[in-house]
């Protein structure tokens, strides 16, 4: 917790200064573009800023990570939030806040469980499926925004916010396109261009109020923001509701995609400067985020890649300059708000679609199809779901495919029959090596842990092994690789110690490791076997060896 | 399908006709006691005994297993169906065919699917909790019907009904405990005098139906299951109902646990006798049998360990035992059903609490304490949630205490550092073995295929070995151990390899095996690995080799 502070460098500044106004640039159409996507008035995506990266800082692990609204998390709020309450409303800010309060909790307590190893839960097609699929239902969600029509009439639109709203999604395409280029140009360094560039949307903004603001447009019914209320968020937390119920199996979701979102993005840019992130570190700082969100008028909050890239590229070296675009958007509302109120929806839709289809990444997709088509089929399924189902059930089949994926990967341990290397000791693979084998022992080696998940698979394999090997008097497990053993794997054991004495032949043991022995001291495992524990295969071999050696 | 009947032998036709007529008797009262644990009219529970079996029969791949109602499977269907209708009536009565029908088509569809591989789901101490903990509030539920009270008024306790419930209870306790040993004394052979004493259940309702028919204690209020409609079931499904939608989840929840549960006892007595289950056969017997229920006035049934045990102890061989024992309810619903009206409900509740009580079987939740804490835990934590939350929170906390296992399970593979054992072409782990290394060179051997589950561990792990030899130029991958490398892992191998390129690291990858070589042609990491591929790690010990050997 705040390490990073002990070891400021006074170099490391001025990047943090630039890296942080960058991103409070970015930051102010984002945030009220993202409470939009979640049905909640813009202001709030403002609140959701603030705070909530100031914690992360105290608490998170990454040092680049930029904290606040994020477009599909926003997605899965609106989709929780949209049957209960009218979008803008005070009831749905309170349940959003709500839903943070959950997520945050559910966060908190898997990071003092210390269940960061869930981080690899989902496959990177599977997460990438689940990304495109959210991408494509928010740029949908917004058309009717962009083009001034109610959803059920997108035939009918209205002309001046189809003008202004197509007007500035071709300005931010070709700004995507261009403006890197154009600033270089005009003389800025390829870096700074390229961060220059990521301010398109903040300018089209600034147009689109400029526009309202000295025109007619305003009265020809183009909808805007409204009022932005002036003023820091109040501390406090709306408890009652007669939904909270209905919030925590949704909450513990958005917990979850919210870890997943986070992850991700930090691990790719942890990966570019060779930082070490800490999964359990990560869960309390999102966490500790979440529940300052909640209590400060926000809503569910996470680390976004977009966001967190342009911080990176534009010199952040610690959270300091997460801190710096807190206290720049806190300025922001302490200045007089009045200019926000007349931004017009249609360019606030704009930004969002730009935003989300610089998401439709196929790289994955394409890397998948071409290496392995079970995954492409993953991220096809989960791309599917998100479209057609919605971005719940779509977190459901990645959390199917993945758990499905784990135990069919966790049902096929190897196991190899073991023969020896003539006039040695060592024991390898009959299948890949020429070694001697004798028709009365059976050595196998079982390159797993023993556990729920292979424990079938491993007693099927061993009756099949001794099925083919009709003369075995012996069975040798080599436990080179078996580092641990359960209780139901113990169970099975006994039980095949049971079922092997019965048809006269022996259960033996060898290489046992130290800590499996240990355990198995503590069960009646060791006393009942119908065999012995060697020290070495080797051992076990010229032991049993009853049929005199041929070599 | 159907292979037993191909290889019947004539010398198996007794033990299958004893079997069946035990199983028969054992089956018309608790068919019956378990369709009132599920909140349904006694009769559904003979219905659901008849064309289950057969079906399953047909299609299944054990050979003893007594496929009908179940204790905790009526429980799960009385959780679901309770709310939404009243206990016995005739919309319970669709909603429990409906259940049915859900939970047998998600079998076939398992099955279809092959996704047996899912009976490796939980640990046996995550199953023996969940039972415990079931069969506790199975026996507790039936205590005001033992008493003849309502629940709401437990203290007052209906005289004559308690009289004759307690009366069972000690009857039944008394039999469970010395039946065996006193049919014994009367000559008859061990195993006929422990299969007599398990009929105990159907002489005790026989001694109450006469006792209701020849004593005045009718009149006194006791109640009786009431008329039994003579006849076959009628084969149809009432389609029309409006809770199809709300079946559906827990209709998913019932066919996992009928699978799970069937697998459980159908493998330990597949054991005893080495015969071979294959786990996808059970999945669409089970299925199918599950869709014959619906269709014949029956609710969700599975194997029952307890039944099985005995019919299995009876003789029966093949399922043919199954196909005597359903001809026979069938009979016994063709001849009058009038004297089975009279059967008093609290001996009913008691031939119930007393068959679940020998399932409070703490042999496992023993073994996991001495053995492995953490199984204990998990035991401990699946009895508690069906305690206190209820037996579907149960299930759903075995499937996150199971896929939580699976995730940190898959979380940790094992690397080892290797080295050259002195004047051989042999490398092993240098914490185990005096083996010899280079200091430009760091040879890792990775113990485990690598996948999604794995790869940031494994990434971690090497930074860290790294971090630990920082004098190494080449980082050398000994591939022996996988056999698979999927998409995610396939793109964190190329992001390792960048990061290795920009630090002046080589990386190269020995003893890659055939199937994973020809995967990886589809790839782009060969092209552009920053070191080459050695067909054995003496190779690339040799040709990596810039200091000169000290041995």
């Amino acid at each position: 917790m705040l390490q990073w502070l002990k070891l400021y460098r006074r170099d490391q500044l001025p990047g943090d200064i630039s890296a942080g106004l960058v991103v409070a640039m970015m930051m102010i159409p984002q945030g009220m573009a993202y409470a939009m996507v979640a049905g909640l008035s813009p202001v709030v995506g403002i609140y959701a800023s603030i705070l909530p990266p100031i914690v992360y800082a105290l608490f998170g692990s990454s040092m680049t990570q930029s904290v606040g609204p994020m477009a599909i998390v926003s997605l899965m709020t609106a989709a929780v939030i949209g049957p209960l309450a009218p979008a803008g409303s005070a009831l749905a800010g309170v349940l959003a806040a709500q839903l943070a309060l959950v997520s945050g909790a559910v966060l908190l307590l898997c990071g003092l469980l210390r269940m960061g190893f869930l981080a690899n839960f989902f496959s990177r097609p599977v997460m990438s499926g689940f990304t495109v699929g959210s991408a494509i239902v928010i740029a949908f969600d917004q058309l009717h925004t962009l083009l001034g029509a109610e959803l059920s009439q997108l035939p009918q639109v209205h002309a001046p916010s189809a003008a202004l709203g197509v007007g500035a999604l071709l300005l931010l395409v070709l700004a995507r396109f261009y403006m890197a280029a154009l600033l270089r140009r005009c003389g800025l360094p390829p870096s700074a261009a390229d961060i220059g560039a990521k301010l398109a949307p903040m300018l089209v903004v600034l147009g689109g109020i400029l526009l309202m603001s000295s025109t007619g447009l305003a009265e020809t019914g183009v909808r805007t923001t409204g009022a932005i209320p002036a003023g820091l968020p109040h501390l406090n937390l709306a408890s009652s509701s007669p939904h909270w119920r209905v919030l925590l199996q949704p909450g513990l979701l958005i917990g979850f995609v919210v870890f997943l979102m986070s992850m991700s993005g930090a691990q790719a840019l942890a990966l570019k400067r060779n930082e070490k992130l800490v999964s359990n570190h990560e869960l309390i700082g999102l966490g500790a985020a979440n529940v300052a969100s909640a209590f400060s008028g926000g809503f569910p909050v996470t680390g976004s890649l977009s966001r967190s890239a342009v911080n990176f590229a534009a010199g952040a070296h610690t959270p300091l300059a997460s801190l710096i675009t807190a206290a720049l958007l806190a300025c922001a509302l302490l200045l007089p708000t009045g200019w926000l109120a007349l931004l017009p929806l249609p360019v606030l839709a704009a930004t969002i679609i730009v935003a989300v289809l610089g998401m439709l990444e196929m790289g994955i997709l394409r890397t998948a199809w071409q290496y392995d088509r079970g995954d492409a089929l993953a991220w096809g399924a989960t791309c599917l779901g998100v479209l057609v189902l919605g971005v719940e059930a779509g977190v459901l089949i990645g959390v199917a495919l993945s758990m499905g994926t784990l135990i069919w990967r966790a049902s096929r341990p190897h196991i190899a029959v073991l023969g020896r290397i003539a006039r040695t000791e060592h024991f390898r693979n009959i299948e890949r090596y020429p070694a001697e084998t004798q028709p009365e022992l059976l050595v196998l080696r079982i390159d797993a842990n023993l556990f729920f998940g292979n424990v079938e698979a491993v007693s099927e394999r061993i009756e099949c092994e001794l099925a083919t090997h009709q003369s075995a008097r012996h069975l040798v497990l080599v436990m080179t690789a078996v580092s641990s053993i359960d209780t139901t794997a113990l169970m099975a054991l006994s039980e095949l110690n049971q079922s092997l004495k019965r048809r006269g032949i022996g259960l033996h043991l060898a290489e046992v490791k130290g800590p499996v022995m240990d355990r198995l001291r503590n069960s009646s495992l060791l006393a009942e076997l119908n065999g012995k524990l060697f020290l070495s295969t080797a051992n076990a071999w010229d032991q049993l060896h009853t049929v005199k050696d041929v070599a």
